[in-house]
């Protein structure tokens, strides 16, 4: 039974979608990947949503992006929403950002795959430590890389 | 059965439907007023739109305003949306106009309930005669009085 | 005699309207393809509307997109909009969907020509009730292929 | 017959308007003040326009502000545009300013009712000798007054 | 040792967190509120972070609002973020949604202190069966609500 | 003595005042170009506007394009604004049409040089007949232009 | 010879400029208040930019606010520019802060006169040893106040 | 000891900050270059900046740019920002502008690197004669280049 359940509201999302799948893959937490649509498949968004035992929902999905709060609506699991980049932007950012009161979707940044898998993981981490641990290290390897970085740089620029 | 359903997504987006009402009494077009919120009362919604006769839905939502997509995802009967205002308003009219291929919902401007209405009642109007007629004379009234205000208006500003 | 009438800003919006007309055809419904711009071609906007008898009226237009309003201005019939993408892209879209109290636009997505056609088709499915059985099946056949999509990503992503 | 025309699109619009008209009341110059809508009454502003032997047009208006454009696609003579303030405000400029190619618009600022005023009296000082020396005297008092708050204010603030 | 740490980044937002409170207290988790800002008092900002033992930040703030930001430095559980409105209200939604890859913050909508405490409330209840059961509540009530309201309105409008 | 004096913000901007010189050459208005800026150049600017006897000023410049208005101040004749695109598009279509009360600024469209040349044609036409009957002429020739691209189109699309 | 010249486009700019003056008092730095339009008076701006010998100028200006810039072209002195509020707002932000390449303006936040002080005075201490101690005392105070404000809301949301 | 400390939020901001060190070299002034990541590094932009006896601080970052602001909040030296451009561009202009009362940042427009460097050398040459000399001399040879341009340019256009 995977912990994440991963929807995009479109194929065409894929790319956004294997950012986040490949730190789940990096962290082992078990996932499952869905395409759904809240405006094609509102009846398979449900199915997926209500079947599912999921810990977290990550919803994936551009223009006028209503997958993440129909998600939500349907569940109160957390649910992180990704918004997708395309021609205007600020469609998916808002439709996303500004749930109404009561329905909370935890909104990343645009085409941020990757911060919806580690926040993800940080909701999962409350309950498992070895998980924390990995984060704290995760981080930790971050910063060092950064750090490297920063002493090559000096010479360069 | 009425010919309109008008759903709003919060009672308090009760007067820009009154918008709505007051012209579809006004061309003796039959319809029904309901609460049901996207993200609130999912099954609600679905329960509105699947159970109804209605020829044209009219959706009133601000914010992430996705009543009309969600409306319009479970009927293939034409969907009106009508973006409610607040602190952002970009919000509601990018999550009403910016709907995925497949599923389109006729976006009106920000509080129009009032030509919400005129929209349906034109639709409406392709199978009803005497509709089309009113509409016709509705528009011209309508461009009497900016003539008169015309008039008037010339020796005053 | 077509049901649709499609006008065109410019020639330079052929691609989008493209995306109206496949569909049209798809579901065989009839139509006519204008170019005639309300700025330059004001008259010309107001012959083809006026001697037309479309039901329903699809004007593609970009920039300051006053087209869909012109045609609006002309007809008591329903008037779809579509907003066409360029360097600003909430200039058509505002320009579209912000029509003031009394004539109506039905304003559908940025570049959305395939939503206008099935905008257009659910309105005259009001009195064709073998269309709205191809929209039925329509929306069936795109629920069904993102069904297939799904089955098929989750190996892949 | 007078100089400038003066179209509203609304009779909303007049606070706006009196700040031209005031203007042009100030520099001796001639105009004429109308109510024509370009999505209400569009025969109306074709009408108003086309009868008209106005130097400059001034439209003003607000929402898909369309009116300066259709006024602007009736007329090769001078039309300036004034976007009025809303609940949006970037639709009405951007209606106004992102004419296409072959039919200018001159936009001035949102609810600048005065600049449109004192452009139109720069466009007729092109001919008129003594406008043109009115406006060197109207900018002089305008500096003087700033300059004497200069050195008022230094005390105050 | 309270289960959520909220953080305003101004004394002035009080009234955003007074919704988080008093949900939180509903829901009877526990909590603490702190002031300290990212950028006034950075120092603050580590020191009650990393003394922390909360399971769950809550950072509101506005403008260029970089404490939900700054607090998701300084751990790996997860932040919430809730923008608060003023005068631009891009400047706080942006700053907190379009975090850097690595360090995610979930963003909710502007001025939403209540769903940062329903998010919140959902991230605990994944350990907690009893809060599971009674979001599971709050949402049905939630819907009960609104579908009385549906029922009184219609008679209303 | 040319008619019309252009003022570039930056060499950069060449390809957007090609449009302007185009036109003019076209309608046989003399014209000059020169390139100055407000913030590098201020005083080439005060040189080239006040040592001007031009008509009509055209001024084209891209992010904060202060250049019209700095020519506007300098001088009571007209002054149209063209604001270049670059990154944000917004910085410089404010920027030219929020001009402040007292000192008008004609804004154009995004990288309209086209535009500004007709503009500046249609002011000058008001004590020219020739030239008015020029726009005429050329007005009807983008109309016909048009209705050829409309009966073309009607079979391709 | 004040250190600072503060110059506000309208006498409409003053309470945004006593937010400025209230904390140049509050350092003992001196400074000039001035009224300068560089639309207006660009002449005066000149002027005063030219004859001052101050080390840092602030300009505050709303709209096309090319005040800022207007100053910033006129010396080599750091330019701050603060951007006034009003119906756009967006309008002033990148007006002041999209300065081109070759003519910095430092810009901070809409209406931040108070920031604007700081940063003048944090220039200032460069070459002011007792004006570092009290920015750095400023600061610290500020920090307490706002650890106080946490002690105290903790009882209180 | 150099006298700029220049951080860059991320590797990716490089292009943006060889801008900024091309122009202290060419004016003789010493810099050091760093990444450190306000979100992702806390720690090691406090380390850099308190241990820094740098004037003048360059950060630069995009996204949600923290940066500047972090290092303001530990610093009473002046902080220059410069926002870096990406899918969304506001994002980073707004985080680094809208900063809150007491801790300034100087906000340079959109990847201009080149701007920032020139602002720090401003401030620098309030205390160092010599670099004053060569910032005149540089605004000159900048305002010569743009002669040069005006007199070619009149034939080529």
């Amino acid at each position: 039974m995977p912990n994440i359940l991963i929807i995009l509201g479109s194929k065409s999302d894929t790319p956004v979608a294997s950012k986040t799948t490949a730190l789940l893959r990096e962290f082992g937490v078990s996932y499952e990947v869905k395409v759904a649509s809240a405006h094609r498949t509102p009846d398979l968004v449900k199915d997926i949503v209500t079947n599912s035992n999921a810990d977290v929902f990550i919803a994936i999905a551009g223009l006028s992006a209503a997958l993440p709060g129909a998600v939500a609506a349907m569940t109160t699991r957390p649910v992180i929403g990704v918004p997708v980049s395309g021609k205007v932007n600020m469609d998916s950012i808002l439709s996303i950002v500004q749930m109404p009161s009561g329905v909370p979707v935890a909104g990343v940044g645009l085409d941020r795959g990757d911060n919806a898998a580690l926040l993800a993981i940080q909701i999962l981490s409350l309950k498992d430590a070895q998980l924390a641990e990995k984060l704290i290290l995760h981080r930790k390897n971050m910063a060092e890389k950064i750090i490297r970085e920063s002493e090559e740089l000096d010479e360069d620029v």
